[in-house]
């Protein structure tokens, strides 16, 4: 069975070849002092050692074994307390957390690469960690000086954990309808009553205190997702000199049992008066909240890039060494009785679009954090402006579009196996499950397509669509007398002219009819997820000519960049036609017509 | 949670309404006395009630319990040998077997429906009852008259059941290179020595007797597919009397762990010098399996359809009493705090994509049962044989299309669960992880494009193809003055002509360069399915039209057709597109550049 091998080859042509990301950080002062290309080539080098030696060991078993809940005592599988001992004290978990508090305040572009090695090794294990990390992320940017002091950084150090209670039982997309009460105390605090469920780490017995950002109502608060407001709920009590005090009425009812991420225990969360801190201003608890779900929706989209990195990995290894059917090459069937299966076309095909799709998905993962940092560390105003305004727009693009993409890989990938992809013993099938819940959890997939169509283009009259446009174009242009980038340009200079026209066609179309907003936005969201890509695809091919003394490395960007923009690229002209059939086809039906 | 109810309105609108059942059936002498509408419509209702009351209510347990082994012995799930004893005494394994035999000769029309209920009910149950029934099909058309009078009774009973032993370690896709030998005896039997893998319902607890088909080599074959023959080699020798004698060689070594379909037993079956029979004639084996194996691969086609149906049912369910976030309501959002999300976009999306595909899967394996009844019954040579090059050409479609789409069905009715869809208690993770094995067994989903490209299509240069275009290219010509029709027609024929000009373009490039055919073939299977169902929406919406007085239900079928054109059918002109850049992007590739 193939081990996992972190692809640090292609982590470092997307970071230092394509995106720079060596010169943007020593251009950036706050950051030169913490991070040159050594450091981060340690960075890397050690995250993948982890991953394949301390997390995947532990990723088949903790499927199997699962997470057990007794008398609201929740138990992760054997080796996650070890192995969660070992990420903690390597710094991991605070790995781009703020300096100031003990982070390490790395990058983000360097942070993804980390995280998309954890989601290849183990799913369940990564979520833990991301989502103290996130929870870091809210608390570090809204939370009072005291909460920072108290909470950071013991987060960072792993020796504490977070969680993210937004989800109650009738309420999830929805968050506006929300019943947990939160009431004012005396000394400045507050009560915290109510029941949260599908809390993903709300127990466990990784770490010596949970620290829960809840989400709840004050008695005044206006109806709806304006009257919202962040809470800091801490399992245990902490004493004023940090030690832990008295246990917290916060505890864990039960936990789901579920289709995958077995070993991440998703908990019922019962607030009976629990004690809580004020997060932000009262009523602007979602905008807080946001802070640490666009990390999360970046983080999931991480998920599926992780398991389709992992997916073709596997489907590799297994179609090298399994023999079956003679092979066609150069026209004429082998003259052995049977050959490895990747000799086979439909073999083939199922490799390299998880390969094409997988490698693309690596340098949007990275653009899309490059944007990050830019925002963040920038000094120039306009720049600052730009990035934020493309972060927005491609939050909702990388969660979604990875993990549809992520489980299409990781079920190609089982395909590859044949009968072997459907046992559990592979591990393959582990991964179609794991996955499966990106597509779900951190806002739905359509609540993305929603989010992109609606507030992201529509809403600002495709504003910040034309900051991401505007760039493509600016490289298409420059890049026209380039001969040996034309065959990549051609088919980009395509894409984008079609994603535009389709962009300025629904934002017309929706001035008219709010629905068409809603009826587009799914497809919309794949037609520009690939189009992206093939913006990615030129930016690689690019930087591969330039480097073209590297050989099969370079050469293989070439070849999987025409697959793409042959082979899969095509899609969105069908659904840019289906977007296009307007919302007359879906909103004709009556609910008794379905 | 949503309780399976059989969609026999719609079963009854496709078999009477659109193809003209019943008077098919009174044309064909051996049938009309067997089957007429009333005869059919009473094995629709009890076929439904079994499936909602004998199967549905042991899935859930089934999928919780597994089946389980010890030393040989496996037994099945509580409940399964009760609910097998009441399918058995029902006549149901033997609903389209020989009358001749103790089948009850129902035609393949009927049959496919049955099927789908019971796929809708519960997979692993059915798997056992489908592998007895085209094991029995096999039997009834190659075996002696000895062995048709000793096993096919017990058989169509219920009494025992039947396997399908191909696959082994080293042996796929590829049975030319099986191992497994047969040493002929003095007796006229032979002694079967090997190990087979994959084998579902190789051992279980349900009957009294397994009766095995077995692919084997005799000592002296050929080397290759063209040295494979078939032997039926019984769990339990049978006495010349009837009665049950010794037991024969083979054993269960063992049971697999799979993703899904656990209450269905996936054995490894060891043989070890067991006693068998040869099917048909020596080294014709594999013809001879393939009457069976035929038979399976529509069956598994219908798995694919039934759990899509199920998966619709509950999604539709919960999409109706969810409620969630507002609607938009003719232009404005709804005064209500929240609305049911049937109300949401991306939800009318989802469940009209389940929606839109299941009906015209529904049609069309009718029409693919229409064209075996047509090939076993016409009397007229002509008819016949067009009758079965529709089988041969869209036999791997049904298989390929129905479970590809088919788990996209059931994980679109994953998503409109939200959470929930994650959780195993609500079932709709079941339904994902069971419909994932139809696209890997009886021929993967690669291995059925292949066939329908290579074998069905390039080999005989579209010869068969024609039969399928001929027929919907006439079609479209007798109802080009039907404007009310118009509407459906312009879409269908736009698709056809793609599809044709798409078949003679690689029938062109195939016999310059081989690989074009396994570079083209899963797409173009994809291009053909959409087509045809776009063909099945036609024809339900001129029978529609025909019978408006019925209201909501006809207008509900002109609506999806719409829809289907509108939003789905346009993905045929990006595989098209991809199709048409040809082998190079893909066969460009050394094994050094993945």
């Amino acid at each position: 069975m193939a081990e996992y091998q972190a692809p640090i080859t292609d982590m470092q042509f997307v970071l230092y070849d394509v995106f720079k990301a060596d010169q943007l950080w020593s251009q950036w002062e706050s950051l030169a002092e913490l991070v040159e290309r050594e450091t981060a080539d340690a960075i890397l080098e050690e995250a993948g050692k982890l991953a394949t030696n301390l997390l995947a060991p532990i990723n088949r078993s903790g499927d199997e074994e699962g997470v057990k809940w007794d008398d609201g005592k929740v138990t992760t599988p054997s080796g996650f307390i070890e192995a969660h001992r070992t990420y903690a004290e390597g710094g991991w978990v605070g790995l781009s957390g703020n300096p100031e508090y003990g982070g390490m305040g790395m990058p983000k572009m360097l942070a993804v690469q980390v995280e998309e090695m954890g989601y290849s090794a183990n799913n369940s294990f990564m979520l833990y960690q991301t989502l103290s990390s996130g929870a870091c992320l809210a608390i570090d940017k809204h939370a009072t000086e005291e909460l920072k002091t108290t909470y950071l950084e013991k987060i960072y150090s792993g020796e504490w954990s977070g969680s993210m209670c937004l989800t109650e039982p009738h309420a999830g997309t929805d968050l506006g309808i929300i019943r947990t009460k939160a009431e004012p105390q005396a000394d400045g605090s507050f009560l915290i009553t109510g029941t949260k469920i599908f809390i993903t780490g709300g127990e466990h017995d990784l770490t010596g205190n949970i620290i829960h950002l809840v989400l709840a109502k004050l008695p005044d608060a206006p109806a709806g997702s304006k009257g919202i407001s962040l809470f800091l709920v801490p399992k245990i009590m902490v004493n004023e000199d940090g030690s832990l005090g008295e246990r917290n009425a916060v505890h864990c009812g039960s936990i789901e049992h579920k289709m995958g991420i077995k070993a991440s225990s998703t908990c019922v969360m019962n607030f009976d008066g629990a004690k809580g801190y004020l997060v932000g201003e009262e009523n602007r608890g979602l905008v807080c909240m946001f802070t640490m779900m666009n990390y999360e929706r970046l983080s999931i989209g991480i998920q599926g890039l992780g398991c389709s990195e992992m997916s073709y990995q596997k489907a590799l290894s297994y179609a090298k060494e399994r023999i079956q059917g003679k092979a066609v090459i150069d026209g004429k069937r082998s003259d052995q009785a049977a050959d490895p299966i990747i000799g086979h076309a439909d073999v083939r095909r199922m490799l390299l679009n998880i390969k094409a799709m997988t490698e693309a998905g690596r340098a949007f993962s990275t653009y899309v954090a490059m944007q990050l940092d830019i925002a963040k560390y920038s000094t120039d105003a306009a720049t600052k402006a730009a990035a934020e305004k493309l972060v927005a727009l491609l939050t909702p693009i990388t969660k979604a579009f990875f993990t549809d993409i992520g489980l299409d890989n990781c079920v190609l990938g089982q395909q590859v196996y044949g009968g072997h992809g459907y046992i559990r013993e592979w591990g393959q099938e582990q991964l179609v499950r794991d996955v499966r819940i990106a597509q779900i959890y951190e806002g739905t997939n359509g609540i993305q397509a929603l989010d992109l169509m609606g507030r992201k283009v529509v809403h600002n009259k495709g504003e910040f669509f034309n900051c991401f446009a505007e760039e493509v174009k600016a490289f298409i242009n420059s890049e026209k007398n380039n001969t040996a980038l034309i065959k990549y340009i051609e088919p980009l200079d395509r894409a984008l002219n079609n994603l535009v026209e389709l962009t300025n066609w629904i934002i017309e179309q929706a001035a008219n009819d709010v629905n068409e907003v809603g009826a587009a936005s799914v497809e919309y969201l794949h037609v520009f997820g690939y189009t992206a890509y093939s913006y990615m695809w030129a930016l690689m091919v690019k930087t591969a000519l330039e480097k073209k003394t590297e050989g099969e490395f370079s050469q293989s960007k070439l070849l999987t960049a025409n697959y793409f923009n042959q082979r899969l690229l095509p899609r969105v002209y069908g659904l840019a036609e289906a977007i296009r059939s307007g919302c007359g086809p879906m909103y004709e039906f009556g609910e008794e017509h379905f």
